[in-house]
């Protein structure tokens, strides 16, 4: 077991957004690239080109000598390929979802590195104010991953396995979700020729609510007045978009129902 | 029929958070609120004070010489209140909802002055730029109107109360199932003593997302990605969080068929 008391040597295994991102971060804060690697070439080698490192696709170059190992791969490739990896630095995973225990037969120091973000290649963002959730296999290694945690972003968290999962599973309802409530209203406007831009400003007030009251407080709408007679002339409406009409129906009866058990 | 060509003179009949935010909005634009009316006492008085105006509790009360009549009341009481109205002025009601044909027996010349914002009493908001939706029983009445609403904001619509009910029907996918979703994250992280803070920089982005592209193209998640792995872990945590469960299976279903369909 290698005693690493401090990381200074990284090499990143993925070149998509999240490996993208987190380079460029880690850079910023002085740590060493070793390598990048990646399946297939075009990525890695713009990646490894702007953190001035090297890049392979092939796993048996792996550099063996590195501080840290980030796996930023898709959740679907890291069991199968991280079977093949032995290293004796510390190796994190930074996925929401999958459980830290995948990393277990890669190094005895293993962990998670998960950045509660959504990434684009294209759109710029800072890791100052990102919530790192971090998780290890021990205490000393927990303490290390820590130490490149704080230089990035001043939100930490120790999030176990278990309640990672539940955090996902909120990021699905308040982030993809929510957004599929937006493709829902940008379809009922765009059939009727109106810009979505008109509900941008009403919708950015909803936001910011939740900011600073509880979901359920900033709750309005026909559904929690149990306003019958509006939600049943959109129920008339919906029948020109039968893609929503279930939805609109069990978030509906949802709120009714929350709404009474709280009365 | 009154000819107006500019309006001065403003009555508003509320007291809630429309009829006070847009009273100040008025005010500061130098339009005269001449009364208040609402049935209870209490908020009207302290609207009539900080609008410098008089107030009643009594409808027979109402000063009929006002160029415009603003009706900000909750849509249950408009139509059997203004039965009892008969005015010169333009007449015109705030609501996503109601067919601007209520107004038709108050008075000859009427509309809608829809402000597409959510209004709390206590949180400041500036008019500017919120969508003013704007609809009238003729052209001289539309002009007077448009007349207020281009000094408030510069976001004007002409919008008809057949579309009116379409842009009310997206704002409530868009705001309160959205902010449902966010009600099931808060449970959810809640349940498992985790602070609903963690996710607001991650919301935060999946909301400026859409102000920039498509919603549907910034969708992501397990279920566009038809990732039933972790769908299927999704729907055994759920079963702690039954209330969520049903609504979790129809989005699911509905983004994996429309992601289908659009291959």
């Amino acid at each position: 077991m290698k005693n690493i008391s401090e990381i200074k040597n990284i090499v990143i295994l993925g070149a998509g957004s999240v490996a993208t991102h987190l380079s460029h971060a880690l850079n910023l804060n002085d740590y060493r690239i070793v390598q990048i690697y990646s399946r297939t070439s075009d990525s890695a080698e713009v990646l490894a080109m702007k953190t001035n490192s090297e890049y392979i696709t092939d796993i048996d170059l792996l550099n063996k000598d590195a501080d840290l190992y980030i796996v930023a791969l898709k959740d679907s490739v890291v069991e199968s390929l991280l079977i093949k990896i032995r290293v004796n630095g510390i190796v994190v995973h930074t996925s929401g979802t999958l459980p830290m225990e995948v990393l277990k037969k890669m190094s005895k120091r293993y962990g998670v590195f998960y950045p509660l973000q959504t990434f684009s290649k294209s759109r710029p963002i800072k890791f100052d104010h990102i919530p790192m959730c971090l998780e290890a296999s021990d205490e000393q290694t927990l303490e290390a991953i820590r130490g490149v945690a704080v230089k990035l972003s001043d939100k930490i968290y120790d999030i176990s396995s278990e309640l990672r999962r539940y955090i996902h599973l909120a990021a699905v309802f308040s982030c993809n979700f929510s957004n599929f409530m937006y493709v829902a209203a940008s379809d009922i406007l765009k059939k009727h020729e109106i810009s979505f831009d008109i509900l941008i400003p009403l919708m950015r007030e909803f936001f910011d609510k939740v900011t600073f009251m509880e979901p359920w407080e900033a709750q309005t709408g026909p559904a929690v007045r149990e306003d019958h007679a509006v939600i049943d002339r959109h129920m008339l409406l919906l029948d020109e978009f039968p893609d929503f009409k279930e939805i609109y129906t069990a978030i509906t009866k949802e709120i009714i129902k929350r709404k009474r058990n709280q009365n």
